[in-house]
């Protein structure tokens, strides 16, 4: 199959598995019997961190939505509205955000007290169906990170150079599974926090140096970024660093792109990198490095001890680490190495963690 | 002069003014006198709003910085060190963000109590010189909006349309000023403030109906968007038409893009796009259209009877809507036209409000 089909196939997918949440109604309703439908629970008990998966997902615990219980009639009529909408969605090859479907609502039988309750409807249907929204055509407000390098991609017929779309890159789009791979000629991925990092790469060329993509996450990965991150992970075999200010927000960043969120357990088998890997700001290079610091406030000392409890941290590397920035009581940001001048990260500490860990 | 001149010139005119500002304190020095210069004084008393120009400036109070006064000497010396770090910046065609330039300064013989000082020293040398950071090389961390349609621009030697970016379109670089337009097929430019409604613009092709760029500005304009407006509309002649969601929020993000902020009178002369439109959601569209609304709260009334007072909002268009907007209690957001359906802002509401604007 190639990718033309494997991404129609996709689509049609979702079409079909919308389809057969109708179908299961109404054959329902021809058998004479009640109409409900399985949906697996998301409730915290039913979220679990799979060793071998290395990303948290949901357990098999499920709860039946039926139109014989009057507190489930409504949900269940609004889920069905929704997944009508999607398919209109999927026939016309469009997209709407979230908030747009709320408001595309306010012209159905069936309404929703807010945005809230329609949101949550949209995650039910996400986690019937087993699929992301992305492919139901519900799409994230936010778009995904800067991407920098020698990528070709197509996005429908436009081919798109990643070395040639400015210095800010390429944006990674919400329907980033519409996006084919084209060509490469890197051997792997940097990813950094921000985007005054990311133009620091740009600028020492970076790209060149390393044969790397570089992609600006812009704080907390968006979906999109995730899915971007990990598509060229196993589709193209390119090792992912993560780079990111040295501090447990930073650490967090890096590890929900590894690991997934337990909020998202049930779509992380599409958008968590179990093998992307952390590369700094760590402890030891705040004090390797004798990096400029400040010290950890009361917030980030309760945070780096709940990383610590988190399965995700159970390794010793990670649990090492965060044992010595409390310890030293220090976080520092990734900017921070400017002390040594703006080409020191460049020169200096990427060549020598890059070494360390390949 | 052509534009790689005019260019050239630019950064001339920044290394130019650097350098006299060390001549200067030379000059003092060599005939014996107290080095002093002259910053003018960015206190609230000297910001006006300039009618004819329509928009917020500078007044002409300054103060003195004096080596001949203790309390003066470090903030004098710091000055010194930035520019020099400027003119390094410009010599080697580097930029660096003011994060960077914090870190750097670690390795410098005056120091910076946190990174507040040492903007506000960078924010003075800004208004000594009369030029924006940018040009002295440096950079805002954030990038600017996202833009989409018939542009093609230049940056160093690379040329990047505007429609081959990808449907996120091309990103705005805080270097904007380094970027060249070399041509376009447009007859006006439409900013919107959600990357939501700049992906329902892309996807029901307004870039053709209007012949128009899109530009999806993420909320309040970044200086990079800033300054593309401007250029688009004083180089392209190109009219600017901003919609935004109807409440004083939206209102201020295109003020702001018309008119500038105080904080900011002494670069408005290079941010300002005083011909730029608000097109809307005016409280007359939440009427006209029947729009959902979400009722004001207590912190959009108080902001409301702020921009009444404000001076940017003396034209009486504006002052209509306000107290019009504050008369039936309600706001809208952009994304709210979908109520009739995802094509309906395109096909019905931006067809109406450009003729009447036009």
């Amino acid at each position: 199959m190639n990718k033309k089909e494997a991404k129609a196939n996709r689509k049609n997918i979702a079409v079909n598995k919308l389809k057969s949440l109708g179908d299961m109604i109404l054959e329902d309703v021809e058998k004479n019997q009640v109409p409900s439908i399985r949906v697996p629970s998301r409730g915290t008990s039913n979220i679990v961190y799979d060793d071998e998966k290395r990303y948290y997902v949901l357990g098999d615990r499920y709860g039946r939505r039926s139109l014989g219980n009057v507190k489930q009639i409504k949900k269940l009529a609004q889920m069905v509205y929704i997944a009508n909408f999607c398919k209109g969605l999927m026939e016309t090859g469009k997209t709407a955000t979230l908030r747009e479907m709320y408001y595309v609502s306010e012209g159905w039988d069936i309404d929703f007290g807010d945005q809230q309750e329609s949101n949550i409807v949209g995650e039910d249907l996400e986690v019937t169906l087993g699929m992301t929204r992305e492919d139901l055509g519900l799409m994230p407000e936010e778009d995904g990170a800067s991407v920098y390098g020698k990528l070709k991609v197509m996005e429908g017929d436009v081919e798109i150079d990643a070395m040639r779309s400015g210095k800010s890159g390429y944006t990674i789009p919400p329907s980033i599974d519409e996006v084919d791979f084209v060509e490469h000629d890197v051997k792997r991925v940097i990813a950094v926090e921000t985007m005054g990092m990311f133009h620091r790469l740009v600028q020492e060329n970076a790209y060149k140096k390393f044969d790397t993509l570089i992609v600006g996450l812009k704080g907390q990965a968006a979906r999109a970024t995730r899915r971007f991150l990990k598509r060229v992970n196993e589709e193209l075999h390119l090792p992912v660093y993560i780079c990111n200010d040295g501090d447990p927000w930073g650490f967090h960043i890096a590890m929900v792109i590894i690991s997934g969120s337990a909020k998202l357990a049930h779509v992380n088998h599409e958008l968590a990198t179990p093998d992307a890997r952390f590369l700094g700001v760590t402890a030891s290079d705040i004090i390797n490095y004798d990096l400029p610091t400040d010290p950890l406030k009361d917030i980030d000392v309760l945070r780096l001890k709940e990383l610590l409890k988190d399965p995700r941290y159970k390794d010793e590397q990670w649990k090492m680490e965060i044992k010595k920035m409390m310890k030293i009581g220090k976080k520092a940001e990734q900017q921070s190495f400017s002390k040594y001048g703006l080409e020191y990260v460049v020169d200096t500490y990427l060549p020598q963690k890059l070494e360390q860990m390949e």
